[in-house]
């Protein structure tokens, strides 16, 4: 099955607020979860060069130039030629590698793909999705960040590149595409959405319509589409609310003696509930529309959410990602 | 002091799933809690006048017709004018009342209270408002809903209007007023957000900057200004995820009957937060920059949303929050 078939995945050694340190324990991780994986490590000698050297299925590239979380996406990739960023997506593009992972800067990582591999041939925007859990399937929402303003057209595409997704590293068959809104009917909301519904309801097999920001995490549809500034409001408070929501329980369960010794009882079954909540395992944010398979990381990143995204990456090479995008794109 | 100050709210008793039930139970609990609020009923005679003679400080207006959830509310309140929500705009137009509550349909109370109530001079567009309670001090979020499409000088009118709101409701001496945007810097997010920072900091007293999603439940500003779709989207989020997270916490308690002995350990404290976390006590959605003080309660309100409503309500009519904003909003 597709499972054995081998893949490459390029991953920056210097990504991320823990790099190198987590980003090497996932490769380790990601390469003993799976036998057909080959990673080609890019970043300095010191970092890469022996560590590489003692792994099987695991190759070096060795960069002199790293682009910090700080700068200028678009100067840095431009001046920086030889940064661990820059050179794995060069791989990509060269076919040396069937994919490319980053938790350094997201703007970075967007430029440097998009200027080195390019755009799929019909995609106008590059999106930026993530897969949300919800107590059900996950939901793939998109776009989360690359495109503050979007015409309604970048609306339609986001949900064919959100629901080739689904259908390759979620396993959908046939993808629910919602467009949220807030609002039930098609006439309601901003212009943007109400032109976008019109033309998803015309032209994006699977659309089922608006769905509100309670549906979120609800499990409704299998991929929401929004423009990236909706988007990134959405995704930072889901993390947000998470985090506050579950350290409020934590605080009310150790607020006492008594309630200490009842909360060490119903440990497992929290810890259980903060995992499946756990955005990291689902592995990073996938840049859709750029030819050839881009990943993004979390700044935060562990080493369980940079294996998770080794993961993924393979999964979405194995399944044909890029090609599927490209041919829901093409018009019949 | 003002908590003394006799004040006369009107009350849609037909407004909200749990009407007139829940309103009416609501209404005798805020007359039990501030001895000199008076109460008008609007509604059919069976419903609002023999309670009205029973109660002291309580009279009844009777109308006869009633706006439906799913009425167009522009159509509904043109057509029915002798409607409880109609009728009770007018009492505040004309002086025979200070404020006005509904739970019925958000659009119908807007159309109305701004046909019949008009703008407070200097207002282009009203918009709804929110309290979030957050672990600490709640924040004022604005616009939730009123306009799905701004323009910049829009947002900076938010801004007066929620920081006038923040400090007679909240008790917030000088708020800290930030626009939601997708990065800190100036120079981020849609150009609406770009535009309307480099207003806001021009023009807005207490002006912080942007703040992100993550930042909306953590009480880094007193209120957080949106445009009208992007904060209807927030605050839907905000409302499912935390049903949907205190739901799945409920789930992991009871998933054993060890669990159930421990959480019920527990339950006082965790009943405290879900207490805390309950937008019940924030009383409503408070309409800012028409002429007039317009609460409107969620559909879905029972007697303890109603009565905190009137609460706030008579708190925004003792503070003379109408006056308030028209001031903020009169360039000096």
């Amino acid at each position: 099955m597709s499972e054995s078939r081998l893949v490459k995945v390029v991953v920056d050694a210097m990504g991320g607020d823990h790099a190198p340190e987590a980003v090497l324990v996932g490769v380790d991780a990601a390469l003993a979860a799976d036998t057909n994986l080959q990673i080609i490590l890019t970043g300095p000698a010191d970092v890469v060069e022996a560590f590489a050297k003692s792994r099987d299925r695991c190759r070096a590239v060795t960069t002199t130039e790293v682009i910090g979380m700080d700068e200028h996406p678009a100067h840095a990739v431009r001046g920086k030629k030889d940064s661990s960023i820059v050179v794995g997506c060069r791989l990509v593009r060269d076919g040396e590698a069937d994919a490319f992972f980053s938790a350094g800067s997201t703007g970075a990582c967007m430029a440097a793909a998009t200027l080195v591999m390019g755009r799929i041939k019909g995609v106008s925007r590059p999106a930026i999705a993530t897969v949300i859990p919800t107590a059900g399937q996950p939901v793939v929402l998109l776009d989360v960040g690359a495109n503050a303003d979007c015409k309604p057209e970048n609306l339609v595409q986001f949900g064919h590149m959100g629901a080739a997704y689904a259908q390759i590293v979620l396993g959908v068959s046939a993808p629910r595409v919602a467009l949220l809104n807030i609002g039930e009917e098609p006439t309601k909301g901003s212009q943007l959405a109400q032109d976008a519904h019109a033309l998803m309801a015309a032209q994006l097999p699977g659309f089922i319509g608006n769905v509100e920001g309670r549906d979120l995490s609800a499990g409704v549809a299998d991929v929401i589409v929004t423009d990236g500034f909706t988007g990134n409001v959405a995704l930072k408070l889901l993390e947000g609310l998470s985090k506050t929501l579950l350290g409020q329980v934590k605080d009310a369960m150790t607020s006492s003696a008594i309630n200490k010794l009842a909360a060490a009882v119903l440990k497992s079954s929290l810890v259980n509930l903060k995992e499946r909540l756990n955005p990291d395992a689902y592995g990073g944010a996938p840049l859709l529309g750029v030819a050839g398979i881009c990943i993004i990381g979390h700044g935060s990143s562990g080493a369980v959410a940079v294996s998770s995204a080794m993961r993924v990456a393979a999964q979405a090479a194995r399944g044909g990602l890029t090609d599927h995008i490209a041919s829901a794109l093409t018009p019949v």
